[in-house]
């Protein structure tokens, strides 16, 4: 566990979309689901304070109380948003001394939520945590703070009006950005020829999205070609391993087969051709990869 | 069941947010679910007819046919919409001889419907029903109306038009409000030191929100204060009951462990500390729960 | 299966709402899922190109792969959307030699998906196609595009450019509209006092929605009047034969009985009236239906 968020990462240039209007720009993350009328009330809060600002639900479908695959979202998301707000909640400690803060990233975005580590990866692909402040002025929250739902009346509001221009200055006091809550985010380890990683997130196709980026697999393995087949074995396992091509789109193997791709972020990840990859290779979140050259 | 609902509800000053902006607001809720097109297509119907509308989604997740849940949506999402028209579509007698209907409430919005009962809580946390019309101007709807899908072809329409200006009057002519139908809303009961009330619904985290409201408990237990602890007993049961502490947000107890306290609305519920209360609990929609102080 | 999508199809006038005011549209519907942010990444892709633009996510819960599931998406949203582009991506072969294709329709939308029959019963729906023309003009897409997200790299940028008025012609190269991709779309047969369908798509209601239109079951049983009962027939089963009222809407049958009745697209549909017509029937996609007249 790392005291920060330090990994490398790759933002495409593909990714970078300055907003070109003059509206405010508010995105929203959380594991609320869509069922319930939190999302709707959290927009309908922004609306109320910034009733010309453009909102973008990233997602409100992670899992409950997921710090990880939350971070894993604005990290996938935030650099093809426009600079805004982002707001991001998932708060397991909601209403307990765990601090609301609000990052000013290298880019310009402000990020939005609890001191839970959740907002760090995302920052880091924005540039890096430019500057952060508690929120805590009382002028930029709804009037009443309910104990459970700091979405509605603290995050949104002050997501709100820093999209307006209310500097960060004006939200609440500074904090040492090295005093922030870090995430615990899974180690990648190169040693003997072999890359160590961990699964971190199923998708919705089965798809296994790995800790390691494509740009860790290129250290490991110098001179790795597209084809090359690699030797994918499961935690301390000691049996024959997965075999798994590096390619580079799903229909470079045949229907139902699987491979090891670079996702379209920078992440190494497993799919399965017009499959279901975590089904169909008995692999899911939490597990210990060892992949290997075959050669 | 009331003839109309009347349970006194809190409306916190901290939800009144009015529109600032000239632009028409509308509001989409139904039990259509999110995979087919129906909720697009009358944000499209809307659009068509007020380009410049403002439209929020408070959820198209509702349960099937269950205009309590759909009731319940309104009521907790309504007073932190800005100013607008509502449309909620949980109709089961869609095409009988129900009534499409549209109530303007004292705040000055306007609910959207069928005359089901479902509009009815979400109208008086608005302020009542100040007036109430049926909807059957040919001018204000789509030129074929189906037998299925009146939430695009009648009720999507008039709200939009609505939203834009279009009198109440000019929709369709008035009717009485004490003839509307009413909802089947679970009564509260307070005698013998006891508080009966019953599990209207269970949010995605497994919390179950209850009929009773937080002041229905301060009114049957003088004096209580958080962190007392509650005796919780299912239906007619005579076994141990439930324990669960008074308390405000949910790390007030360790994690695992069940608490019940005021929800952002200021209703009663059941959480468990980064857990499931529906199932860690035993409890689950329609049961009658009997609450008594253990002193 | 046909060389192309020819079946006849209705538009209710209804379904004509042109667009009034000057912003882009644009709709998105995909097979992602709303649990991953790439609904939300595409839609900022189109925002950081068109910054005005009004977005619909017509649906992303189309299910995984199924190319007969998003074309009907389309073919029931698109009449009712705006003029504008709508970008589609059902797509096994996203990164495989198929073509990515932007067609003109005789409404003057543009469609924008991959050539794998997805979008050509939306286009026949919306006046047929008029041009079509291949993607591949470096400038209308991201400046980096992976092989696996060609929803946000490729087909979200070029929508939102087609929406803010660049010609069709500047996107890429023409092609044959008889050399596009058809769909496999199920055949209706009439014959011997028959009508031989097929269930293609179960909705979150359980109602089942069939290849054939109400105009076929016009076709095939002259003179039938709503009320009458008629025989269904599963596949090549002799036993008897489900007796369902050819009813208008569902309060037409009592509570817990089914229906079949024109959909509010003109579909012919089966339904059980507040109930869940798959479970209770036993019917599901893909089961070929014989329905005669009982008299």
């Amino acid at each position: 566990m790392a005291r920060r968020f330090t990994r490398p990462l790759t933002t495409p240039a593909a990714s970078r979309l300055p907003h070109e209007g003059n509206r405010p720009f508010v995105s929203l993350t959380s594991d609320w689901g869509l069922r319930d009328p939190s999302p709707a009330i959290c927009r309908a809060v922004v609306l109320g304070i910034a009733p010309d600002a453009l909102i973008v639900d990233i997602t409100h479908e992670v899992d409950k109380y997921n710090i990880r695959h939350g971070a894993l979202m604005l990290w996938c998301a935030l650099p093809f948003m426009p600079i805004g707000a982002h707001v991001c909640v998932v708060d397991p400690g909601v209403g307990t001394a765990r601090r609301p803060i609000a990052i000013e990233t290298g880019r310009g975005d402000y990020l939005v939520g609890p001191d839970n580590g959740v907002l760090l990866p995302g920052a880091e692909r924005l540039g890096g945590v430019a500057r952060v402040h508690q929120i805590d002025n009382t002028q930029y929250r709804l009037p009443v703070v309910s104990a459970t739902f700091h979405g509605r009346d603290l995050f949104s509001p002050a997501a709100a009006h820093l999209a307006l221009g209310v500097p960060l200055e004006a939200i609440g006091p500074p904090l040492e950005p090295s005093d922030l809550t870090p995430i615990d985010w899974p180690q990648v380890v190169i040693r003997d020829g072999e890359l160590e990683t961990s699964v971190i997130y199923r998708d919705t196709f089965g798809n296994l999205k790995l800790a390691g980026l494509a740009t860790d697999l290129a250290t490991a393995f110098p001179g790795i070609a597209r084809g090359e087949t690699l030797h994918v074995q499961r935690g301390s396992a000691r049996g024959a391993p997965i075999e798994l091509a590096w390619g580079q789109t799903f229909g470079d193997v045949a229907k139902g087969e699987s491979l090891l791709y670079e996702d379209s972020y920078g992440r190494l990840c497993i799919a399965q051709n017009q499959g279901n990859a975590a089904a169909g290779l008995g692999l899911d979140e939490g597990m210990t990869l060892r992949i290997s050259r075959s050669g």
